[in-house]
């Protein structure tokens, strides 16, 4: 029995990645970014958005993933973004994540042509999200300093899905017992390579430098065929 | 397809249902009490456990789902009460909430004899563990103050399939833009019934009424029956 299961699941991804690669094929002719933002309930998210979005000099967009309601979308509209709500409870289960099918309902809604940026806001959860590609360029996850410090360990495929960790709520570490060299070692441990910032969406510091990673982002990726050489010009020795 | 979805769902819900009355009939046939505990990662379960069990009173052991690890199973155990783990990593698919048939494997390792009060720490998420029934006789969860005041309108199968919410981390309140009244309408405007405690398992405060709660869900439990009525004791009037 649980070999089925684990054979359907094999198979629901399939189907999944090859929606994902539609999805991808269309924000690339585009010229679209995409960020999947991915976090525990109440990390922060919609407040990082909140803080960073503005004054950002990029065209940018979000994708609202929630099983129920529009309480952040509301937030990121006031912001005068263009925000698209994907509910999952919504023809779609009460889904615990976003997957590229829902993101593929969604995106004819989204006005692709005036974004440089889209950051799709999943919803919070450090299990399923991290399974589901949705098309996107990077993945990046906001982890509170309230949640403690073993979040590495005990949710290790999302930890290692992610290129950023945004380390939120760093104005409550004076009132935690909270030792933020270990969560660094965790985060270590499961992914080497992840890139981390510190931040605070309440007090703003670190928003700049959230702010930089977006833009960068943004801007337009370096091609994956090596450039062309320009004819009479010799291939550098190797 | 969404309707087809829509009915793999309902029948696996159905499969874990009858699962689940299993379950019931070995923890009835036991005597044992069982509470199903959930909440978002880090919200702080384990901590408040390892608070409230010590001076119970009560026999009690814990079952402990993870999606990896055993770090809660370890720091539980050091309590010296039973301590079973089920990792939905392994055979399971990396689920990301307990359902029946996973409490059901691992209903051999838990020592239901020597018990009056089981608790089932389940994985950290506010979605999928509401939809699955394990078998319980009553559902709590725990909130903490630093994920926002939001949470029951985003979440509300979570918060209406609970009978106690426990507010935990209320020690950060001086330190949060935190409105606990708006918290709790918003509970009550998706559970009226809902009961709640404030609690910090940081300073211990609102730890004594946990105790008294879970002192109160091992005690027997009144049989569904009406008593039995004495011979000759005429039925009261109604």
């Amino acid at each position: 029995m649980h070999r089925t299961r684990v054979r359907i699941v094999a198979d629901v991804l399939d189907a999944n990645d090859t929606i994902a690669r539609a999805n991808n094929e269309d924000f690339e002719a585009a010229g679209v970014s995409v960020v999947n933002l991915m976090s525990a309930p109440g990390a922060g998210k919609t407040a990082l958005l909140e803080r960073a979005l503005p004054h950002l000099g990029v065209r940018v967009g979000v994708l609202e993933g929630d099983v129920q309601g529009t309480l952040d979308a509301e937030r990121l509209a006031s912001l005068h973004v263009p925000v698209t709500q994907i509910q999952t409870d919504l023809g779609f289960g009460g889904e615990c994540h976003l997957d590229a099918n829902m993101v593929r309902a969604a995106l004819p809604e989204v006005p692709l042509d005036e974004l440089d940026l889209l950051v799709v806001e999943n919803v919070g959860n450090l299990v399923c999200p991290a399974e589901f590609r949705i098309g996107e360029h990077r993945r990046a996850m906001v982890c509170s300093v309230a949640e403690g410090e073993d979040k590495p360990l005990k949710y290790p495929l999302m930890f290692r899905a992610c290129e950023l960790v945004l380390v939120n709520k760093i104005d409550l570490l004076p009132h935690l017992e909270y030792d933020l060299d270990l969560f660094l070692a965790n985060l270590r441990t499961v992914n080497p390579a992840c890139a981390h910032l510190l931040v605070s969406a309440r007090t703003g510091e670190g928003v700049e430098a959230f702010r930089d990673w977006l833009r960068a982002a943004a801007s337009p990726r370096t091609p994956a065929r090596p450039p062309a050489v320009a004819p009479g010009v010799p291939e550098p020795a190797r």
